[in-house]
């Protein structure tokens, strides 16, 4: 089956607004055995959307087409789907409903533009949209079905795969069900991790099995593709090869699947009623944020200390500052991370701190990332050089630290090396 | 001028590669006033790229080609553009002398397959790539200008900027420059804004400028784009309506162009010689995450403290927790703020506290939010109660905290009406 995915607004066109749907969306498809076979991308014109529309219909036997669908003036994606199926925009009742009380809900009246929303072309399938006022739709031109779907990506996303997915299988007519397993790892690039799945494929009986990697700075996930004639017959071919990954991957897995590495975290400590402190220096929140949002209650996730300054950082936790003597070092890090633990009663406190270069931000800008973890029974550190960036120096600062205490939680070794680090 | 430009290769098609050089094309040619007016997407398939070559000479001026260029077998784009312009490759010498020096530089001898990369469509303009070694060319399919380039950013950019868009602009004979206008504001939807600017684009003398919206919840970025003769004509075409949309959108524009608005708190608060301390709950360390990076200084940003639990947060700022008589209430906010600002030294504090509806997550799922921002001559707080799911609520937090922030530090209400919150 030809698919392809028709990309409008000026914001795209102009690259003023990164296209991230079109990726996410043929990277999805990929996932379920559909494959992208033409891109296009024009803006919120009606002549090129026109052209646009009559062309993929022309070549391709599904079209998924993203954005238009607001309520301004400037989206014309019904409009002009309506106008290409040559039928009228007529008013869903349904969907206006919907909206009015989308807007009731959040105490508020509806604005008149939003009533634009609801109109769709006559004899179009609604598409539902369960978490915004774009109204997805489907309608046949010539012979190729168009799915209109939102520009905002947490809609488009969730459309996809709940509304999309399964009428595109259906209409390729697939045979047998699709499976993906994901691993997601940190430590190892894509490269090294190639080498150390080497030929895995091949384990999988009379084969079936795609293996792929998605590389998310700074963790990797490794993909691996099933297609099966049910779902016992993908058991069978996925069962050796999960096992062998596993193996191969060792201590780098994070998480699995919908797992994450801040969840797993957060299960370690549920499981033995524990709960986490955590003290950052360059890293200005972003771990606390990674886990406290997650956490289900103030006694899993205790207390976050935020500082950019050592001295303040001590200051915070309740340690003196005796100057000098007390630089950013392993030893620091795991007396601040002790001081927190003892201050805030949580079982378990994380400290990440960091001494960064001088100078302007480039390339090879580094930092030396010192991670202190204090727990009833242990307190353990580790230090670790990064370079590449300060933005890129933070985001691997973040995930070292997780990982450091993931790997504590989980009695695994804190100080494997990994493949980002310089020594 | 009509221009589009044309990518090429699996990687892209199949979303595995992130294609950013289509984004930094538009927006360059924007920049010199030039409008691409369509994009298109293909794999690395013979058929899709002499598919792509016609479509695009149907429709457009200048075509630019990128990727495709590389040494391996399954880069075509050589190939096909002499197919379709019904021409021979021929051995470019002066570029095959070109890759020898290059690889004799590096003290390597020129791979065979290399070889590839100096054959070119009888007739092409060679365009030279000083930092690579594929050879960027020009040929003219029907009366549409064709430019190839290399899928490398670094290459691709040298060569868009060196030699495309001299080229570009020499075809389009253009007159005039291009200027983009862009408003961030919080607190007003997509729909309000563009009823609040009705008419706004008839302001300008003799037209010539485009009003568009983009979204970035809980942000929404306004955008005045505006196209002249010169530096004068677009100043004249858009004094005006700056002025008009700032009078209308007032003190919901919480930065322009390229501001933020925790860029706007820090530069006020730099502007002082004063120093900000956060206190957070539901919003686990977003909020210090906002601001503590883009702090220069361990100076400017002090102390982040970010706990789930009230009593655990009034103890991190050295309140004693008298239990049931401390409710989150803005007086608590209050209360927290102003012991945060004293234990940490800052000369401000916020503290952004939340009380979370009960129950599983859900669209009308809300939290009602306590805000306290103490200074050294005022303690403010202020209510609000939004809907929406809770990441949703968790966002509208942040932006609502860092918002009154910015409006207490700029002597603004904080208190205005929002359109996300329920009363």
């Amino acid at each position: 089956m030809r698919i392809e995915i028709l990309c409008t607004g000026d914001e795209i066109l102009s690259g003023k607004t990164v296209n991230t749907n079109y990726g996410h969306i043929a990277r999805r498809l990929a996932e379920f055995g559909l494959t992208v076979q033409w891109g296009t991308t024009v803006g919120d014109d009606r002549d090129s959307l026109l052209a646009a529309f009559g062309q993929a219909a022309a070549r391709a036997d599904a079209v998924i087409v993203n954005g238009g669908l607001g309520p301004t003036v400037d989206d014309l994606s019904q409009e002009v789907a309506a106008q290409a199926a040559g039928v009228e925009l007529v008013l869903s009742g349904a969907w206006l409903a919907r909206m009015e009380e989308y807007f009731r809900r959040r105490g508020r009246v509806m604005p008149p533009n939003n009533r634009k929303q609801a109109m769709l072309p006559a004899g179009a399938e609604m598409i539902d949209n369960p978490i915004g006022t774009a109204c997805g739709f489907a309608v046949t031109l010539g012979r190729t079905r168009f799915f209109f779907t939102p520009g905002v990506p947490s809609e488009m996303r969730r459309m996809l795969d709940e509304q999309l997915i399964p009428r595109l299988l259906a209409l390729s007519g697939m045979q047998g069900v699709f499976r993906l397993k994901r691993f997601h790892s940190f430590g190892i690039g894509e490269a090294r991790a190639d080498e150390m799945l080497n030929g895995i494929e091949a384990l999988a009986p009379d084969g079936g099995v795609k293996l792929g990697f998605q590389a998310h700075f700074p963790q990797l996930e490794t993909k691996l593709a099933v297609r099966g004639l049910d779902e016992a017959d993908i058991a069978r071919k996925l069962v050796p090869l999960e096992a062998e990954t596993r193996r191969r991957l060792g201590s780098f897995i994070v998480a699995e699947d919908e797992g994450t590495l801040e969840g797993v975290i957060l299960d370690k400590l549920r499981d033995r009623a524990g709960s986490l402190s955590t003290a950052e220096m360059f890293t200005g929140g972003s771990i606390a944020a990674r886990v406290a949002p997650m956490a289900d209650s103030g006694r899993l996730f205790r207390r976050g200390v935020v500082a950019r300054d050592l001295a303040e950082l001590r200051n915070a936790v309740g340690l003196d500052d005796d100057g000098a003597a007390n630089g950013i070092s392993p030893a620091t890090a795991a007396a601040v991370a002790r001081a927190l633990r003892d201050r805030s009663g949580s079982s378990h406190a994380l400290a990440v701190l960091i001494d960064l270069d001088e100078g302007a931000d480039r390339l090879e800008f580094g930092g030396t990332i010192c991670i202190g973890i204090a727990s009833g029974n242990a307190t353990v550190s580790r230090q670790a050089r990064l370079l590449g960036g300060r933005n890129w120096v933070r985001l691997g600062a973040v995930e070292l630290g997780l990982d450091c205490l993931r790997r504590h939680l989980l009695g695994l070794s804190v100080d494997e090396r990994i493949d980002f680090e310089k020594r």
